[in-house]
C-alpha cells in the first residue's frame, strides 16, 4: 500500500536512504512499512523540479490555480476512510479529531481556492499618468502582488492533516503562485504519502506543470536543512519547536542569499482573570479552562499554559474547580514517545522551581505515552523574577499565577514574550478599566480572546494566528487565514507598459471585474480615470 | 547654529563623544562646527524614550498622527533657504536638486497623512460571528494592521532629505505608530540637525508623546550598531551600501530576539534593448540612457549600470551615439571622497576584467571628487561566466552587453541577481515576443519600466522601489510609496469584543466610514450583516 519513497514531482525517488518506521503512538510498535530517507540528489532534484514549475506556475490565472486547490480537496476526500484510520493510528489522535482535522484542510484549500476565483487578493493599484505634470511628466505605474518562488513546508508533528503535507502553509503558497516542496514530519509518514499523492493527483488532473509539488521523507535532519539553503528555495514555512524554528531561521539568515522563514514555535497562551468575571461565572470559567487545557492532551500551540488572577479574587472556591476539573480529566495518549518525555521533563521541572505549588493533576495512566492533565500555581513576584516559569511546556498542564493587583497583572503582562493569543475574561466593567492591559496584550499577541478561550482558530479572512517572536519567527504574519497567501508573496510594479503587456489584474479595462486602488482610492473601478 | 548634540526625545545629549565635522566634498573643507557621537548611554536613552512613548503614540487616533506629520512638511518647509543651502554644502547636490528632494520629501509625509486621514489602509477585516454553527460555535473576530514598536533608521548618503532624517523610512513608521530613533549619515550631520529639529518642533507642537523621535549622531559604526541589537527596537530601515546592509541583517537575525531589517542595497538596473526600438529610435534611446546614466553623478540606486543589446541590432551608430552622449556629459561632484574613491576603484576593475573595451569617458576634471561619466562593452558570453561583470558601481558609469540572440538575453536576465528594476525598450511586436524575458524580469525586480528609464521613482499607491536579495533585504517589502507603510505593521485580531472595548476601525457601527472586508467581501460596509 505504500511505496515509502519520497516523490520528485511526478516520479518517485530510488530507495537507498536511512529507513524509518511510523509508531503507533500508545504502544511503540512499529507499523511494518519502511520508508526511505530522502538523498541529497533527492533535494536538489525537488528543488530543480520546483524552480522549472515556478515560472509556469506563476503565470497561470487565478481560476486555474483555483481549479488545482479544489481538486486537491477532492482528492483527500475521495480517500475517505483509510486516511482517517492511518493518521489517526499514526497519531493516536481520535478518529473524529482527524475528521475535523481534514474537513478543515479541505476548507482552507478551497477558502484559497475562493479567494482565486475572486481575484481581489491581489491588491492591485493603479496610478494614471499625466503627460502634463511640471517638471516631469507622471508615469503610469501599476502594481499587484506576485509569487515570489518555491517554498518549503515542513510537517508538524500535532496536525497531521492541518498543517502538515497539504495543510495552511501548502495551500497558501500553492495559492500565491510557489510551488511547494514538503518535508514530511517522521511521526506520520503514511499519512504524508497518502495526502502527497491526492496532491499529485489533482495536479495530474488539472494539468498543473510537473514540479508544483514535491515531498521528501527524512529520519533525521538533513533532509530539511539542505531545503532551506537550497539557492532555488525563496521561502520556508515550519510548525514546531522553538530549537527547531530557530535553526531554520538562523540557517536561512545566513545563506548568501537570505530567505524569510515563516516559523510558528512557541506560546503560552495566557488568560488574565479580571475580578468581575471571575466573582459572577468563576466555576464556568474554571470548567472551560480545564478544558481548553485539557483538549487534545494539551497538544495545541495555542494551549493556554498560563492562567494570571488578582490575588484579590483568587478565592479557594475558584482554586478548588479549576483543580477539580482538571484532576478529573482523562490522560491522553500523546503524538510521540519523545514529546510524552518532553511532557513528563517540563512537568518536573516546573514544579521543582521555587515557590511552585502543584495544586492538583490527573492520576498518572503509568505507560503507553500517556500525558496527565495537571494544574500548578505561583505567586506573580516570582514569574517576574524569572523566564523559566513562562517557558512552554507542551502538553495538558497549566500554571495559575497570582498577582497582588492590576499594577502587578500589567507588569507580568509586559513581562512575557510573543505569544500565538491572549485571553481576558471580564465583564463590560472590568474592560472599560483595564484599557492599559488589554493595549500591553494587544503587543505581545497576534490575536486577543474575550471571554472565551484561546484553542480553535477559525479560519476566515480577518484570522492571524501569528504573534511578536517567540510565537513566530516574523510577528507580521499570520498561518492561518486568509492572511497567510501574504507571505509568500511580493509586490511588483509594471511603470508605462501599454495594456497588452499587462497582467490582467492590472489591465486598464478591468477584465476580472476586481475592486482595485486607483489612484489612492480604495475599491475604486479600473475603468479610465 | 549647530550644537552638534544628538536629540533624545526634546533633550540633547551631552557632549564627549568623539568629535567629527560634515566636509564639502568638492574641496575636503570641514565645516567648523563639530558634532558629537552620541555614547552608549544615550542609545539606551533614546531606545527606552521610544518604548515608552510607543504606548501612547500607537493609540493616537489615525488624524492625529496625521496632523504631526503634516506639522513635519510644515516645520520642515519653514526652515527655507538655510536648509537648502547647508544640504547642498554638505553633499555638493545642486540647489535645485535638493529644493525638488525636500518637495519629494514634504510630499511623502503628506501622502502618508492623507493616507491617516482616509484610514482605509489599516485593512479592516470582520468576520461575524455564527452562534449556530455546529458542531462549534463560530466567534466574532476582526483584524486590522497594528504598529511593531520602535523603528531605527539610518540616514542615506545620496538623498539627505527622501531617504534620511525625516525621509520614507521616518515617514512610514510614524505613520504606522511607531517611534523612531534616525542614525544621522556623517556626511551631513547639519542637514540632520535641521531637520531633527524640525520635526521635534512638529511633535512639541502637536502633543506627540516625548520619546517619538530621536536622533543620533556617529563618526563610525557604534551607534548604529548598538541601536539595532537594542531589545526595544523592533525594526530597522536603511539605505546604503550591500555590504552595510548586510551587516545590519546579519546583527538583527543573530539577536535574541530577532527583528526585521529594510535594507535597500544594491542594484545594477538592467536595461534591455529590443531590436525593433533600437531600429526606430537608436539615437533617442541613446540619449536618454546617458542622461540616466549621469543625473546626479550617478549617484540613485536606480542608475542603469547595465545595458543588453542583441548583437543583431547592436549597430555601430548606435554605440557611437550612447558613447558620444557619455563622453559629453559633465563630470560632477560626488557626494563624499569616499564615494568618489570607490567609483574610481570600481571602474578600474570593471576596465580591467577580460573582455572589457572602454567605449569613451567624459575627461577626468581632475580632483575635487569628480566622477566622470564612462560607458564599457562587453559580450554577454563572458558575463555569464562570472558575477564580477554585474557588481554594482556606484556612480556615472554603464556597461554595454552584447548577446548572442534572444536566448542568450534571456540567460543573462536569468543570472542575474535581485534588482530594484528591470527596463525593456520595445516595439509592441517586441514585447509580443519577449514574453519569457518579461517574465524573467518580474522574478528578478520590483518595477519593470518599459520605454523609459528606471531613474526616478515616484512617490505613489502603486510604486515599488524594493526587489529580491541583494537589492533589498525583503523583496517582500517597497521602501517609497503608500505600500512602505506595510513594514512596520503586523494584523492583530480581536475575538468576541464588545463593540466598546474595539478600536474605532473594526467597531460594528464602522465610525470611521472606512471601506472594510466583511465576510471576505472586500470593500463591503461595516453595517450589522
Amino acid at each position: 500500500m505504500f511505496s515509502g519513497l519520497s516523490f520528485l514531482g511526478s516520479r518517485r525517488a530510488a530507495p537507498g536512504g536511512q529507513v524509518f518506521h511510523a509508531q503507533q503512538p500508545a504502544t511503540g510498535t512499529a507499523f511494518e512499512e519502511p520508508f526511505h530517507s530522502a538523498s541529497a540528489e533527492d533535494v536538489d532534484t525537488a528543488a530543480e523540479l520546483a524552480h522549472g514549475a515556478f515560472g509556469p506556475f506563476s503565470r497561470l490565472p487565478g481560476k486555474i490555480r483555483a481549479g488545482f486547490l479544489t481538486a486537491i480537496a477532492e482528492e483527500i476526500e475521495a480517500l475517505g476512510q483509510i486516511l482517517i484510520t492511518r493518521a489517526s493510528g499514526e497519531t493516536a489522535l481520535p478518529e473524529a479529531r482527524i475528521k475535523g482535522e481534514t474537513a478543515r484542510t479541505c476548507g482552507q484549500l478551497r477558502l484559497f481556492a475562493g479567494m482565486l476565483t475572486d481575484g481581489s487578493w491581489v491588491d492591485a493599484r493603479i496610478d494614471h499618468a499625466d503627460p502634463a505634470r511640471q517638471p516631469l511628466a507622471k508615469p503610469d505605474t501599476r502594481s499587484m502582488l506576485r509569487p515570489i518562488g518555491p517554498v518549503v513546508v515542513f510537517g508538524a508533528s500535532n496536525f497531521p492533516m492541518a498543517y502538515s503535507t497539504a495543510g495552511g502553509d501548502t495551500a497558501s503558497a500553492l495559492a500565491a503562485g510557489c510551488p511547494v516542496i514538503v518535508k514530511a514530519h517522521p511521526a506520520h509518514p503514511g499519512t504524508a504519502e497518502m495526502v502527497a499523492g491526492a496532491v499529485l493527483a489533482a495536479a495530474a488532473r488539472t494539468g498543473m506543470p510537473d514540479g508544483v509539488f514535491s515531498m521528501l521523507y527524512d529520519a533525521g535532519h538533513e533532509v530539511g536543512q539542505a531545503l532551506v539553503i537550497h539557492p532555488r528555495v525563496k521561502a520556508v514555512g515550519f510548525t514546531g519547536s522553538r530549537s527547531g524554528g530557530r535553526a531554520l531561521m538562523d540557517l536561512a539568515a545566513a545563506r548568501p542569499e537570505p530567505i524569510p522563514v515563516f516559523a510558528e514555535m512557541s506560546s503560552v497562551n495566557p488568560v488574565f482573570l479580571l475580578p468581575g468575571a471571575l466573582a459572577e461565572r468563576g466555576e464556568k470559567i474554571a470548567a472551560g479552562l480545564a478544558a481548553s487545557v485539557t483538549m487534545g492532551v494539551g497538544q495545541f500551540c495555542t494551549n493556554p499554559g498560563l492562567v494570571i488572577v488578582d490575588r484579590a479574587s483568587d478565592t479557594a472556591a475558584f482554586r478548588e474547580e479549576l483543580t477539580k476539573f482538571i484532576s478529573a480529566a482523562a490522560p491522553g495518549v500523546m503524538l510521540t514517545a519523545g514529546i510524552c518525555r518532553n511532557y513528563a521533563l517540563g512537568r518536573g521541572r516546573l514544579g521543582a522551581l521555587p515557590g511552585v505549588t502543584k495544586l492538583g493533576a490527573a492520576p498518572e495512566a503509568g505507560g503507553g505515552n500517556h500525558g496527565s492533565p495537571a494544574v500548578y500555581a505561583v505567586d506573580a513576584a516570582r514569574v517576574l523574577a524569572s523566564d523559566a516559569y513562562t517557558e512552554e511546556i507542551f502538553g495538558p498542564s497549566t500554571l495559575l499565577i497570582t498577582a497582588d493587583g492590576p499594577a502587578e497583572m500589567l507588569a507580568l503582562a509586559e513581562s512575557l514574550e510573543g505569544q500565538l493569543t491572549a485571553t481576558v475574561h471580564g465583564t463590560a466593567a472590568d474592560l472599560a478599566g483595564a484599557a492599559e492591559l488589554l493595549t500591553m496584550l494587544e503587543q505581545r499577541a497576534g490575536r486577543l480572546v474575550c471571554n472565551g478561550f484561546p484553542t480553535g482558530v477559525e479560519v476566515n479572512h480577518s484570522i492571524v494566528h501569528g504573534g511578536p517572536y517567540p510565537a513566530t519567527s516574523d510577528g507580521r504574519s499570520t498561518s492561518v487565514g486568509a492572511g497567510a497567501i501574504l507571505r509568500f508573496v511580493r509586490p511588483v510594479c509594471w511603470q508605462d507598459f501599454p495594456e497588452e503587456a499587462l497582467p490582467a489584474e492590472l489591465q486598464e479595462g478591468n477584465p476580472l471585474g476586481i475592486p482595485r486602488t486607483v489612484n489612492g482610492r480604495r475599491g475604486g473601478e479600473g475603468s479610465a480615470g
